[in-house]
């Protein structure tokens, strides 16, 4: 039997979160080692377990990846989300990397300060409004299917998904003027990895609150 | 014929410099259409020629890429300079996300405040020596070979030598302690397809200056 792969990483969500999602989307049962300490950390720093000393971390078919997106990318060319030739792949990795870069707003977002994060929100949303939910909206009008790519699952889709789910916490309308978007967001739910993903009890982290901002100062202070 | 890749991007390095890299590397001409107005710039957003409104965008064999991994990822795929097997891609794609950290240090530079210019060197100077440089210098001891992967040119040894030599502009002794890296840079540079694109009269372009810098205020401006 293949041994389940590890995630290292804090009790959140953070950049470790998309890594859950793929993993979960592929139907892949993991195990996580949650850091609560900067001993962890360190130990796994001294131990060469960490190529550039950095979390995330997995553990997979005997290799320590790190990086989140060489770690998505290994996830997707393993369990077939990414696409089936070149050219697929390549509208979905760059789907991928126009979603994670509005994504890392929301990953930072708790860590500014008070009166920046209302700030905050009001630029991702404007971000996700006019230059990245058009596109998607555009992608699957026109095409008309399901999925944003070759009418499968991809790493994509996983990523929007996660994205929207995340930005509708803090901006429950947000959608509002996307109803492929919309619809898009129904359907991917209830693909059946992704459903029992979203269930209460699944390895889906809750929002970051004050402990888990407290925890990663913690261990990630110089 | 093949048409030649086209990138559209402002006369300087910026985040477009690694593709004009891994071209060169693979030994691909291309051509350029330099920005230099907002209005070029609003042409091809008007255009939808650019899917998250943002350069940098390459045409290449019909498609308009954007987002600069995936740009990269393609030309990698393409040009073979991603290893050859999952593996052997995976630590590349790794490596090479390490050392886009630290290159995007380089690249957001010039556009600090004088002040916090010199200070940013010091703290790039430090990454550079504590946290990447060691990797690849045990990496190419270890293994005792010319390239980093595979014992065949990838895009990790391309947007190393890249990141190397950015820096060696602003600290020429950051290699002073990595006998290793720096036998690297050598044979490395000396690639063919590598020489001829550090030779003067390729387009690689010059470090940043005050004119580049104003040009790119004044296309991006909001």
């Amino acid at each position: 039997m293949e041994a389940r792969p590890k995630l290292h990483y804090p009790n959140g969500r953070g950049r470790m979160e998309s890594v859950r999602w793929a993993l979960a989307a592929a139907g892949v049962e993991f195990d996580e080692e949650f850091l609560e300490t900067k001993e962890q950390l360190q130990k796994l720093q001294n131990g060469n377990h960490l190529l550039f000393q950095q979390v995330p971390m997995v553990e997979i078919d005997g290799m320590k990846l790190v990086q989140t997106r060489s770690i998505l990318h290994y996830i997707a060319e393993k369990y077939h989300l990414f696409g089936n030739d070149l050219k697929e792949k390549t509208l979905i990795d760059m789907y991928v990397e126009g979603t994670l870069d509005l994504l890392e707003m929301i990953i930072t977002h708790p860590f500014l300060k008070p009166n920046d994060q209302q700030k905050e929100v009001v630029s991702m949303t404007q971000k996700a409004v006019i230059r990245y939910f058009p596109v998607f909206e555009k992608i699957l009008r026109d095409h008309g299917q399901r999925f944003l790519v070759g009418n499968q699952l991809s790493l994509a889709d996983v990523i929007l998904l996660q994205t929207i789910l995340a930005l509708e916490e803090k901006v429950p309308s947000i959608l509002s003027a996307f109803p492929h978007l919309q619809e898009f967001t129904v359907k991917i739910s209830n693909v059946p990895t992704i459903k029992r993903f979203l269930e209460p009890g699944s390895k889906k982290k809750p929002p970051p609150d004050d402990v888990y901002v407290r925890t990663v100062y913690t261990i990630f202070a110089p």
